[in-house]
């Protein structure tokens, strides 16, 4: 399936997938199907899973493969698939990479472990990282220091893509990060680093303005993945103010899915409303919604709907 | 002053003043005025100075207290002004909480150190600063995870609480941190214990659910703080819609002024930018907006002027 | 094999054994065997595999298995095997914790993870802990902070030997940690709390005093542990002085081995030069040691071998 | 004064001062001077203070100066002073940092704070540090990632040296650090850096080795510096037996003075039972000596003792 490997043209809207549960917390294939459906018709140009977002860390090892498998088989080559393969260390990383790259992966996303301090230990780790997943494997650094607590510069993170002719995509998620895409995309323009994808993160809470800094596009896993493809589009035609309205209707459930830890929960509640996935269980240690924010999330849906922007059918 | 002494029946809206300086880096006092009558105009029933948007750190001992005795005195006791004393340590915290009490300061405001790991170190430590400051001062607990690295259980706040008298406000600035408030007002009611005034910051992200689940009011320094009073004394008054639609036509300002780091130069350039500071340099270290950075500013404030609902004057 | 589960009656010194690899990094199986062999005849009362110190975030899933198995089954029976299963989730966690329980493990070890914050979510995370590998799997609390950064108080770690009777070991290597030993002995011997075993880890850096202070031996990884087994003989024989002096002599080498990171190069380097394993290879990320450091380190084996103390057969 | 400005040939043993207090916490200027007299007395070629291990953070502002002032009036200009100016911010920086020079301190030392991350930001810290304290200050880098959390390559000390010619001499207590000190010597030998002092913190704790590796003396405080002159002696004898055996004799207290909090409060005690300050008092938020630890500490010095290599005498 070497067509649908990603490459640095890769643009669009890469939602990330939760991992649908049953209720009592066994993988739910049924809502996973659905799912994948569901983003496809809302104009998904791609899928990430086994992210940070996906729960993978809760998985048992066969789980992710599993699920992974079944993601790609219901996908059937229409988008690339990206999946999360960090790891606590190279071994299970290279397992991993190697597993779902045989299965129909469009490539693998790497985020930094929480030790690494200096410019020098992040770029060592993206290259020994590279040696354990193989260099015909197209990978996406994930930078995203809010979670990872490691920050890369500009200047690391041109190292990286330099070093490694298969670092294809930056899921850009630094806070703040908008100069940083205007740094790279000049750097680029002006030779001096290859240029690759940017996707954008960090919930889609600076979309608009990402995309008017030279990002290529979202991946980031909000509920109502249809706005954000419907930003990145009116975007690249130029219609501003258009994007920004849609954005702005949404944003007040935007910010309310940035809490850390409380977002997956709110996320997937979400979903489950809009009949995406059956149950909104977390696996643990996960948060459980209190009344009260189920009653806010609720308003905050309403008010979106009554927008007449929000429906999938939209 | 006695009759000034903040206590647990503060609400509405204490902006948080940023320290103006002149574009050399010294002291503004000309701006410093026009700032305390731009957010008395707007509403703020209380000021609070020197806190973490207030640049303290990078102040010398002497600045602080010009700055403190400068707004003290053009306030004149038309509303509390809490002071900002976390330091590093409790012979300078004893020293600043003293001075800005003589001279009119209605309370103090302290965050925990980083260092801080277990329950009990929180709670020991803030025995430790009602020492340092006095038990007849008034003060405020800042629970800012995000800046601190400091996790308080509402468990350890009720601790504090109980174990000082003085202890008469929480800024709630945790996040996620709605459920926290619920927690805090159910214990009060029941009483498990004293209730003590929370105001909410974290530059606002969240105020209509927080005031919804029982916070005083705001402590937060966004640009238009008449937005924040607008929403406080709508919720007061149950007009929920007004409220969430108020809030969410500022919402998209609001967020980029969250961003980490940046922030605090986005806001000075708003307040700039709205004739209420001369300048808005920042100390060093301190970062320095880009041309598309400010262009994006410009347009955000565009945004909320067009929907006439952003001036002072409104 | 019920009676090799790991009781609150374990003492003694339980050696924390690397994963010996080839050159090539591969599994040494070899020399798997002859370290048991070294470490039984060196007076080891308990074995402990997969713990930081044994590489395991580097291995896959099947090399843990593997090499678990390798030690099981050549330590037959004759001292209890403690597993660490510290891992990102709980399905992996309890995914190894029933695989290494059948195949002979007398208990397993649990570190909390880095993200753990208060006193209620350490004990949390052990209640779920306990969910994951079962109620009738013994275990160890790992109370490392220097590699964790998770402080537990006292009242933290009694708290979960009261909720989980599986409890039946606390590894120390709190830093300082001998006033903290001596007040979980003051509790229990007042009746506070059940008594649970307390091994000593921190490569041995404090083992006589800590010894003193009430614990029943060491668990860590000196790559002289018959040191570490004198030691703890002549305290509980009431031989102080002799206990200090055989420790002192080694102590420049423990603290040499205590290096972050490059510790565990350290001891593999002596480990090798010893006879009892083949390679001093580590897996990447891992420090490689400088013809300086070896220099050292060999100056320390002489100096220790020279004070005729040293060698297995002593 | 200016014939005393710190240069970076300086060498020897530079002992960390703890501030004396009285019980009741006031500054102690009695113990102060005899402390003085007896670090000279113990052969120190220059004191350091205000320094972490001086609670230079629990002083306030008035307090610092008028501690300095006092140990440079006692000093009389016998050895170079250097005074720890790392603070929250560049205004008190510069202030603390002018006073203390215009005293007679031969140069200032500098600490990053915790927040820093990437090498460019350490890099720029220091810059503006330069511009704080001014250009014609000499400067100590103090490298400490223990207590500051901030990992500094060779690369980027070397930056540091390179950007500003008042930066004298590095104060190496990295964790594990031998190597970078062997880096930074062949790189001055080979001409890619200019050369600084290179004193060694951290305790002592592997002082012998990094005077082999190429440090130039001890900046740290252990409370036998008779010691610590005695292993620098030796080792540039090139008498390394002795200089080891000395050593070795000490480090079960070296150790024990390591542990983190603890440290400050055991070298207090030591300094008291060898009759140089009258109390070991530390200003709070600081441990208590548990009658546990005493008992250890007096026997830790007991066996020094008996050695008779321990006493200012010798």
């Amino acid at each position: 399936m070497e067509e649908t490997l990603l490459t640095s043209a890769a643009e669009g809207v890469y939602v990330i997938c939760p991992t649908p549960f049953e209720s009592d917390g066994r993988l739910d294939i049924a809502s996973t199907d659905r799912m994948v459906e569901a983003y496809l018709k809302a104009g998904a140009t791609g899928l990430t899973i086994l992210g940070i977002m996906g729960e993978s860390p809760k998985l048992a090892a066969e789980e992710s493969l599993t699920f992974a498998k079944q993601v790609m088989s219901t996908v059937a080559g229409r988008v690339p698939v990206v999946v999360g393969v960090s790891a606590a260390g190279f071994a299970a990383m290279s397992g991993l990479s190697r597993k779902v790259m045989d299965v129909g992966a469009a490539g693998v996303m790497i985020a930094p472990p929480s030790t690494l301090r200096t410019d020098d230990q992040i770029v060592s780790y993206y290259a020994d990282a590279v040696e354990a997943i193989g260099a015909d494997t197209p990978f996406v650094i994930q930078d995203y220091p809010l979670a990872t607590n490691v920050v890369m510069t500009p200047k690391v993170i041109m190292r990286i893509i330099e070093q490694s002719p298969s670092c294809v995509m930056l899921k850009h998620e630094d806070w703040p990060g908008l100069d940083k895409i205007t740094t790279l995309r000049r750097a680029s323009a002006e030779g001096q680093v290859r240029r690759v994808s940017i996707l954008c993160g960090n919930g889609g809470l600076f979309l608009p303005f990402e995309m008017e800094r030279g990002a290529d596009g979202a991946m980031t896993g909000y509920a109502y993945p249809e706005m954000l493809v419907g930003v990145v589009n009116l975007i690249k035609q130029g219609r501003r103010q258009e994007a920004h309205d849609l954005f702005d209707r949404h944003l007040p459930l935007v910010r309310y899915e940035t809490q850390p830890n409380l977002g997956l929960a709110v996320r997937k509640y979400v979903l489950k409303k809009r009949g995406i996935i059956a149950s909104d269980t977390l696996r643990k240690p996960g948060p459980k919604l209190s009344p009260e924010t189920i009653a806010e999330i609720d308003w905050l849906m309403e008010r979106i709907e009554r927008s007449q922007q929000g429906s999938l059918a939209a």
